[in-house]
């Protein structure tokens, strides 16, 4: 009963049997070995997006803060949901990457920004030389309360976006989840949206460690070559985080995955919704889900060895991964109801 | 007949059973799998150093910056070789990650660091306030240039670094192929010559990618977690990078790999020094080694496939990996004999 | 009618003169001359505190930024009021100066951090790796909003700080308005009351420009040097900076033109307090207040040329400066007043 | 006998009369003033550049490096002579303001970057993604060494670096020397000879603080606004500064204090060539001399109370200023030669 992170299951077999057979006598380091080939054949044929750069770093910090440092300069604001993971969980990373530039903090509820937050933020910004100027908006899909943006939404905040100058990021650290909730393509889900950057997260959702990069401006890709070099997320032995991804993509696995878990999410709301005293704190709309359960319901979990995020007052984030069964969820309902 | 680098080698068979047998069920994230635990122990007794801290990254540059920013300051120098990785290779990673501090860079015969040299730089420094203050000396073992200092030069050297205040820093991309060489013990190669921290690189000595930084000064270790988080580094499913370190090490491992990737070198070395024009340009300690050859040597071995980088003026960089064989060497020698 | 700020204010021919007393011959540069050398004694025995180090720059974000660097980490934060000059004012220069660290708002009414706000900020913080670690309490004194903390005050919110490992600095823009205000003295206002760094400013209050960084802590003076060097701000031609302060403190000058500039803001308050449809949005402490006044109010004003802030919503704020007269304070009422 | 530095020389009275007719009543702050919109006219006018915009700073360092910051990214790196003040006096100055920026250190005989040594750092740069990228180069007239470049040598420097990408600052710290000593225009001497920005300093030549920053791509310019506030360098009362340099333009009091000062360093340098056992260590173009006496001349100048840098092995820096005398000089020499 495992449901603290989908960043701590197991990678599929199809996973590592790609590692296995990328394992294959000498290849040339740095990306220029055939799977990275590949695979930036294969996004951009995915995204529809024939110019678009991609690369490939390990962790989605990494992903994130570098490409916000493409579209902020250190005396630059990016704006993110008052939640967000950029905000929240990376240490400053961002500011690390920017050279010190700010997160402004925008409103919404179920953690996603709001047009009213966004266009606040934006028309409230103050534009003298005593501030730090709106540089780039950063979504979440699946944002971090476990909601998902439909291509609409990400189309109308980046459109009050650039109609300031701004960039547009997108963290897809569960971007797949967000593809199988939506049925959504990848292009409409991202630059037919306004997106210029997207983090494409492998990791979450089975790969070892694997989040790439896709950059729909191309004459930015040099810059973030550079940066990633600096930053010391070029990998050298780069065919094993291409020959994840590859595996991956084949045959929609990354999308039957994302489905998957996003349908144990579902099994696992449905369930704690019939339960007395529970309360689910926002829609559920992919893998992640937030409650608020009996304090009593919890200690029975934890008994049986249940293990999850608690928050607080009862609350706590429950996470499905590609691998969660209905056993699983079973079990842990089980559990909470007593 | 691929010399272009050890970091294009592929894995041995140990390394992708290690991760196959790691890929079972879920596993806490973020180093707190029992996989790091064992690790962590493993480097400590194999250290000698029970108190030592132990922090995995998966590049290279990524250990070696975080390292100098623990013992460099903005406003520092760190003292390295004028032809170091970490000043020629990294993009600028150091200055990244210390916030703008200067390299220093320091003279010395073979690619190595001399005491003289260490003196100039140390008595010769500015102490004003109008300069960066020398902070940490970074030394590489195995050099850039294929050369070894042995523990008693290291301790020479971090001795007048640690008279002058400074940190002590070594960079072991390839630190198994100059405990090979030596014969020495980890201990005498790093704490008991006065080294405050390690970079231990696997990555070129067979692993996928994985690299330890090893703290002997345990006090610094919290600093160095938030910097690795802030800089992306913080992998989550870190039982994949331990379990390579895990198997690496298992029954010296390690050690035989590095020790045959340098006997191949001294094979390469000994027949290049029978080819009439051929000259090596320093004395090959490790893996690697450097040497003038005929454009006509040059131009046979290309056109059998050979891939190594040539330098200019004839002179070119050979690496041996853990599975060069004494076929790949004669054979290279062979096209070089024409 | 000029009450946009006090930084629009001339010097008093007091400073004036003592720029041209400092003007003979050559005198030692960087800060090796003899005016230095006694407003550091003065500033010494002004604060009783024979250990601290003195040390000017010639903007208040400079004082600023370079204080919070001393006790900030790059992985750090700085808790601030929500409104504070620091974080609205100085287009990230905290941010530049900590290589990326991060404000965390505290709220507070009227300006200042209340302990609630502290505590909830202090407890609520989150100690992982995830996230910066509170490192630095800033407060401002004047604050944001005109309003005072007493010695006691800023003695219970250090004491909080420092339970938890903070360090504490005080924005001390307007540092002698607030001693004008409580009667404090200046060491009351600082090292008694838990604070490690002071900004004291000069220039609001009639310096040219003239700002002192005030160290209780002594062992931090070389890392601040080298910090102002490095930050463009190791003035040359220092006698110059250390002159104007010098007259400043001559005989209390410090102190009445601030208590002069606090009657003024104080005349001003209790004339608009007899306004009818006039209201004061703080208490007026100092030197600054904060009103709301009907349209026309505002209007007749600006027809007559009086100079403020307008903040939307009938609001504004009025500055007095130490060269406010009643009879610029009786005008600016009566078009008000209309 | 003042000979260590010209910023250690006080002001000419028609500068401290302009601060004094300056110190009028309220004034705009920031630069909004009109002091420094008469100034920008005069610079505009004066380098033939209309469309120049001009930024004011109040040290040498802040002006140099803001300017590196607007034409070199952090993974960039400027091209400078190995001795540059940049490079040797700033305490990393450049590295901070463009967030770890490299400097790479260029060869030129007596303190200039020769073409030879630019071409071999040109073409000579690794421009593999393992490298910083050259981005800018800087030059500084008067040079380290005290000599001049003509325009055409600037010229064809620049050209060279613009022919690799690169934009082109010039540090004129002495830049009325520069002048002085060539008689060539403003106009001559940077934009028309391919400078893209120049650090125009007042302080080493009779001004108080005063240091201007002139972009001949005015695109720059709100970048450059943003950069110098998130620095600290963006002075409240900034009328005093532009009154300082406007009085240092007025009928071209600029050109004859320089030109003065080159004068007495040309009378010293006629003096020190006919001591016996005196050496001067490279051609004297400008106000500053560099050269080698008998330690019994040291002994003597120091006795009779004599300020200059000795720097070792004999040699000393001596440096005149825009109230350096006749008498001062001969008094000087008069001691050396005992």
């Amino acid at each position: 009963m495992f449901f603290a992170s989908d960043n701590a299951a197991p990678c599929p077999p199809a996973i590592m049997d790609a590692l296995v057979r990328a394992n294959e006598g000498f290849a040339k380091s740095y990306g220029a070995d055939a799977h990275m080939a590949r695979l930036r054949d294969t996004i951009r044929t995915l995204f529809d997006a024939p110019e678009a750069e991609v690369h490939l770093v390990t962790t989605g910090t990494a992903a994130n803060a570098l490409s916000l440092a493409l579209y902020t300069p250190p005396y630059g604001a990016v704006l993110c949901h008052r939640h967000a993971h950029i905000a929240e969980d990376e240490c400053g990373a961002p500011e690390f990457f920017t050279a010190g530039a700010k997160l402004q903090l925008v409103d919404g509820v179920d953690g996603k920004i709001s047009a009213d937050g966004l266009i606040a933020a934006l028309e409230g910004a103050d534009r003298s030389v005593h501030a730090v100027q709106p540089s780039c908006l950063s979504l979440t899909n699946v944002s971090e309360a476990g909601t998902v943006y439909t291509p609409a939404e990400i189309a109308a905040l980046a459109k009050l976006a650039k109609s300031h100058g701004l960039g547009v990021h997108l963290d897809g650290a569960r971007f797949a989840n967000a593809l199988a909730t939506t049925g959504a393509t990848p292009a409409d889900m991202t630059w037919r949206a306004g997106v210029d950057v997207l983090s494409l997260g492998g990791t979450k959702n089975g790969l070892m460690a694997a989040e790439a990069v896709v950059l729909f401006n191309p004459a930015k890709s040099w810059e973030l070559e550079l940066r990633r070099k600096r930053a010391g997320h070029l990998t050298s032995k780069m065919r094993y985080v291409a020959a994840q991804m590859e595996a991956w993509f084949e045959g929609g696995r990354w999308l039957d995955m994302a489905a998957h878990a996003n349908a144990m999410a579902a099994r696992l709301a449905a369930g704690l919704h019939a339960i007395e005293g529970a309360e689910l704190l926002y829609p559920v709309d992919a893998n992640m889900l937030f409650a608020r359960l009996p304090d009593a319901a919890h200690a029975r979990a934890k008994a049986a060895g249940a293990q999850y995020h608690e928050m607080g007052d009862g609350t706590c984030r429950l996470v499905c991964a590609w691998c969660t069964t209905d056993a699983h969820v079973d079990a842990l309902l089980a559990t909470f109801r007593g």
